[in-house]
């Protein structure tokens, strides 16, 4: 499967990306094409393309596109140009760590190349090139997830999710879908229970729409319907990704992931959380010390724009929630799986 | 706290029964003056009033309304009357059990009077008694409910509930709701968690509407909160309604209250049922006898008529869920509190 939320067309001089914009799905599929820079920002400021391995990408493209028609200069000159333009595109999304860690990693192959006294045409052709190895990496990446998780799942599994850890927050085939759709290739039946996932239901508006164009067998569900689907047994696995993990194990991910958890081990229904190594946080001891963002109240009261409580009413809104290791059955990665983790278990995959 | 459903006002020959229009809250807060027959079974047909106790209030009154300007008659010809009347009232809302229940009591009640030879002034005047009479017991049921409740409250409890099953199903202060509302009364202070309550959100738009307006704290939350809510100790106590009680103890109600009891226990946080005797099934044996009605999936692909999910995905929308009896820390009824509910000893407090 192609990357559905960016590909580059072109060279590196007359290049485009095309961007699946994000913000009319369900009800449209529509493709950007992206030829500036500013174009590229404004597509990240509004939530065109969204998700941590997909933003990485998106910025190391959108670094060339506002250097393609650049007059030519000397090398010097283009890696200043380079260093500014990095900074523009990196004050897009603040917050996201995968965008200005990815800028930075196109900035510094500049440097090199201009060290080495390559004209600014081979820079900018080494800034392509950057991006597109990025976007394999991350591809690759997505991959190995999809097959270390796959074979968790036997043939005719119930799986069920939350949020949307799919193609549509990265290049590939998504982290927590992407056992799904390996399975899929290797001829697994699935019959996979999406969450709506309140209060933006990225469930039903994002990872339907992925899994039913991929020819998955996918229902969508109200959050608290969950506990009625592990209770008859339709489902074997309850499969997420992860905001953060804790070098304990502690999840935090999307507000629902907890619930779940605690749901599946009642049930006796393994809880995988498949997520790139990237997200593993050694600098955090465990769940109590991640810190969780409170988004809106009225993302609560007003669902999809629309009024639901009365004028003037409190709401609560924390945007994660913390699942703590026990609960974890797995946890898999590009790198393989850590059955039952903890710290001990967790220090020596990452150092072995 | 009088009725905010419901009232009547006027006598049986110039009456009218004023209704609080449901279906505008929470935007409006709109009474209806209802003055006949064909006006009532409108109002409930399309959920002006809606709640089991409320159905049943409505339905008396609503035969007061369509006999109260039939012309001077006998007796016996008022009595035939009254049963057609109670038997185009009854279709309004044909699976509803309290509508056609109170509307029998009232013909029996004009039965006696006829057969005694009262003339037609009188057996009207004996129909509006016997609404009033009703009206008075369920306000009772739920003060009791209320006062019972309120004793398992301490002063400073955080209360979590779902769904509605407050003041606006009755014609009193509620099932589940009533031993706040007593609580309050009695000077506690209490801090209240109102789940939203997909897929039809009658927690944010009813629930938190009628306990802000009697002036209690309320905080609406996603019902996926839930567990945050409890996680960080803000909540002592989940309260929720029933639809059905099995002989032994299960609960079937609002879907999103069995991963609540799930999830209580985990936190060991006392998990109350609140609903009055007539919810009590005698002829159902266990939960997984409780027949559990599936809604039409847009419910949960359009909420409040928005889409959120791709068209012709699937849906699954289970309007109830199933607690098992073990989960439930005490059921309360206008007859006082069972403490960890079973067959044995509901049988012997119903003998009792």
């Amino acid at each position: 499967m192609d990357s559905i939320t960016i590909r580059w067309e072109g060279d590196e001089r007359r290049g485009m990306a095309v961007l699946l914009d994000q913000t009319r799905l369900p009800a449209e599929t529509v493709w950007l094409e992206v030829r500036t820079l500013e174009e590229m920002s404004q597509a990240i400021v509004r939530l065109a393309v969204r998700g941590a391995p997909a933003l990485g990408v998106a910025g190391a493209y959108g670094l060339v596109l506002g250097l393609q028609s650049e007059p030519a200069s000397s090398g010097a000159e283009f890696l200043t140009r380079t260093r500014a333009a990095a900074a523009r595109l990196a004050a897009a999304r603040p917050t996201a760590v995968n965008l200005p860690a990815a800028l930075a990693r196109s900035v510094r192959r500049a440097e090199r190349e201009a060290a080495a006294g390559k004209t600014a045409d081979k820079i900018l052709c080494a800034l392509l090139d950057e991006a597109r190895t990025l976007e394999a990496a991350e591809r690759e990446a997505c991959e190995r997830m999809g097959e270390f998780g796959a074979a968790l799942l036997a043939d005719g599994t119930g799986v069920l999710t939350h949020c949307n850890a799919g193609a549509l927050c990265t290049v590939g085939i998504g982290t927590a879908l992407a056992p799904l759709y390996v399975a899929a290739r290797q001829g697994k039946r699935l019959r996979i229970f999406a969450d709506e996932t309140r209060p933006l239901f990225q469930g039903a508006r994002l990872t339907a729409w992925e899994l039913a164009r991929a020819g998955l067998d996918v229902t969508v569900i109200i959050d608290s319907a969950a506990a009625t689907v592990l209770r008859r047994g339709w489902v074997q696995a309850v499969i997420v990704g992860a905001d953060r993990i804790a070098r304990n194990g502690d999840v935090a991910n999307k507000i629902g992931t907890y619930p779940l958890a605690v749901l599946a081990r009642r049930h006796q229904v393994p809880f995988y959380v498949v997520a790139p190594l990237s997200t593993l946080d050694p600098e955090c001891p465990d769940g109590a010390s991640i810190p969780i963002e409170e988004r809106a109240p009225g993302e609560v009261t007003h669902p999809l724009g629309e009024r639901a409580a009365p004028e003037n009413v409190r709401a609560f809104n924390p945007a994660f929630d913390v699942t703590p290791a026990e609960l974890v059955s797995a946890l898999v990665s590009e790198r393989g799986v850590v059955h039952s983790p903890n710290a001990e278990r967790l220090r020596e995959w990452l150092s072995g």
